[in-house]
């Protein structure tokens, strides 16, 4: 007798006759009048619970078996055979029930078998991996971690972890949250009574990372090929479907490589992660699409299938102001572009994956490259029918006359970025990158719509609980 | 003609005759009486440079490659041929050598070709990924973590990200950062004149985690098998070799599983780990042997063919007690372990790596099972030989009653831990995992004697740059 996953049951491993043990937790009983109770036994390894039958000629039935109710963990052990039920393949005829810990008040219990809000489970982040679709979603987040790891790691890329403690605050992509070990009833000030950051944990202000990038570039600039999987955060006070205080992002740097190679790079890694799903996780993605988001299968196979048309920025404006479709944000050449512009351009025009390139450079960061235009830069977001943008990133510049002039336009001391001018002044390559925000990847592949449903727990401005 | 990698190269991937372009940075360039020059170049694939064999003959020669110098970048495009010298099997005699970035004032280059101390390389740690060590142990670093998360997919586990921030100060785990968005020259007061963290971004005082287990427990408690592997906080004030303020942990949690599967689980995954790095990265584990440790290669394989010795603490006492060997700190029943205790039972008594487990529960953590003498909980170290303690773990307490009582003694609120506390309410399992960490694992790996050396931007008290 040996112990075995729900899954290795379910997808048929375990030979039929097979005496085995299961562990779990129940999701319902049903009891038949011929006197045969049938549990759904779930254990987190794949979307469906085993059904195991039970007799009540067992010897602990009416002392346990006849009291459990969902969410009650047990251990049952019988015999694969065939199901006669339409539902399941192989069942579980079991010889054994044991009990290892009961509900407490089944009538209270907030996971009882119904149907919850998300809203209502975001209360109950602690009990909510319990249901259905906040399962597959801890399944689905974990098998497209696992595809982007093994993307670059195939590929040759070294994974980095850059800080998340940061002294620098010029990374421009964001409100930044303080760190700080100060006693802050009695906070220590200087001689001209400011807040003294020399007597703090690290000897001066220190924040949290909103984004790898610069410090990926210095190893990307002395081993080529680099990624960064990791937390970065957003002090920003948005409480959208779409933001996080908290969120985890992917962030590949590359040398010897322009924004074509980056571009190319987004489409390749995209491909992959959305294949991974499709093939690994049939049977949650069967489930989104059953009950979240019909199209969210078809949409993954169409991105798989499609080439992303590239399109420079100033086209696409020309595109936009030329539809003849209404616009709530007008169009024009060096606005920001709204999720509006971005889903028109990959859903009606071109009906695909676009990768929008060459922006305006009063729109964009100091490190990206300026074009030989002297107007736009080298960034470039992909946009995904029914998301818009998915991914930015830019090819980077290497050029340190040119990164001195953007910086004293923009305001940004060169004296701090020393370390980052360093790169360019000691041989400097052509370099590109761009960031993926994972928990959105997540949302685009279930069509889950909040984003506080696919990380187990969200961060947003008042909420940080469990 | 095509782009590879010099590992390819090197490793005789590319076949003898072909033409094929590298990009990298040189490391040397050495020029003979015979009018040619040999530059080394490196691209972080592996640990060795290419040599690129060029006669004075070539177009640029005079203007370019006899201005080369170690961190200049390049594109060299040439034959593969087999190397007559004794350090490589391949090299490449270029037909073509372009120059992507010179060396600003070579003679200032920080990474000049020679000696450079570890302490110096900290400085200049946005340079240092350029040196053999720092690449060496980037590698190395990469090809651990690609092992740990296949590994636990391998077995079924699900990666999850559990929250760096946390509202939660009873992890227990040591001293936190404190995160905020308030003013800090114009703290925000309540009425009765405390800091008004209602006013604070999350509405409540809010800290950098110590350690995902909390949280990952209830993801256990939900799909059997999980860990999490990201970057774990310590506000405190020590300057040894060994700790960081900020870390990487990894993280396993395993549902129906008690203190002796944990320990499994630990011995596992170390041996496949060290498996994966001595296979994977035989050049850079060749270098550390050589340059680092010499042991670091025997170490592992030692490791790996042990079978890890299970002891309890209190023989353990008794074994040192005993053993005649006079220690700086004295033993005694109840104390906590010393490294030198440790080492002591590791490398003299065993001689391999010990699981030393059920230790007093007077030093241990509120959520550690107490067993049933009352006096121990089901807690346990791993002991490596060369190191001391690697891994950290314990069988959680499943049992409310006792998690109750155990709060209440160590004054832990029970009303702040509600949803802990709700784990083990509903469908409560015995349950256990460990943590590890991750730049401690890349210390015992590689031999690198101070932990600053192994992470990429290490932050340490007065310490954030980069």
């Amino acid at each position: 007798m040996s112990l075995t996953s729900v899954a290795d049951i379910i997808k048929g491993s375990i030979p039929v006759g097979e005496i085995v043990a299961v562990n779990g937790w129940i999701r319902t009983r049903r009891d038949s009048k011929a006197g045969i109770s049938f549990l759904a036994i779930y254990d987190g390894s794949c979307f469906d619970p085993v059904q195991a039958v039970i007799e009540n000629t067992l010897e602990n039935y009416n002392d346990d078996v006849s009291s459990l109710t969902a969410g009650c963990s047990v251990r049952v052990t019988g015999k694969i055979v065939e199901s006669m039920g339409k539902d399941q393949s192989f069942e579980l005829q079991a010889t054994k029930v044991e009990v290892y810990g009961f509900v407490d008040e089944p009538d209270t219990y907030p996971m009882a078998a119904k149907k919850h809000s998300l809203e209502y489970l975001r209360e109950v982040a602690h009990l909510r991996p319990r249901t259905n679709i906040i399962g597959a979603v801890a399944r689905i987040r974990n098998t497209l971690s696992q595809a982007v790891h093994r993307f670059y790691h195939e590929q040759g890329y070294i994974w980095i972890s850059t800080p998340i403690l940061t002294g620098s605050d010029c990374e421009g992509a964001g409100e930044m949250f303080r760190v700080s070990t100060l006693d802050m009833e009695n906070i220590p000030r200087t001689d001209d009574n400011k807040v003294d950051y020399d007597q703090d944990f690290f000897g001066k202000e220190t924040f949290l990372t909103v984004s790898g990038q610069l410090n990926a570039e210095t190893y990307a600039c002395a081993l080529s090929k680099v990624y960064t999987f990791g937390p970065t955060f957003r002090a920003e006070n948005s409480h959208t479907t779409r933001h996080l205080a908290e969120f985890w992002m992917v962030e590949p740097e590359i040398a010897f490589a322009d924004l074509s190679d980056a571009a190319t790079l987004a489409e390749q890694m995209l491909k992959y992660v959305f294949k991974a799903v499709l093939e690994e996780r049939q049977d949650d993605m069967a489930f989104f699409a059953q009950r979240v988001d019909k199209e969210c299968i078809s949409r993954l196979e169409n991105m798989i299938e499609s080439d992303f048309v590239r399109m420079d920025y100033t086209d696409a404006i020309e595109i936009l102001k030329k539809c003849g479709k209404k616009f709530e944000f007008p169009v024009e050449w060096g606005v920001d572009l709204q999720s509006e512009h971005e889903r028109y351009l990959a859903e009606v025009h071109v009906g695909g994956p676009v990768i929008l390139q060459n922006y305006p450079k009063d729109i964009k960061a100091f490190y990206m490259r300026l074009n030989d235009d002297g107007n736009t830069v080298a960034a470039m977001d992909v946009l995904a029918p029914g998301i818009g943008e998915i991914i930015g990133g830019s090819q980077r510049e290497e050029r340190l006359d040119v990164l001195d002039a953007r910086m004293a336009e923009m305001d940004i001391d060169a004296k701090d970025m020393w370390w980052y001018r360093d790169i360019r002044r000691y041989g400097t390559v052509p370099h590109a990158g761009f960031g993926l925000g994972f928990e959105r990847l997540v949302l685009y592949v279930t069509g889950v719509q909040n984003i506080r449903d696919v990380i187990p727990f969200p961060r947003v401005p008042r909420s940080a609980n469990f």
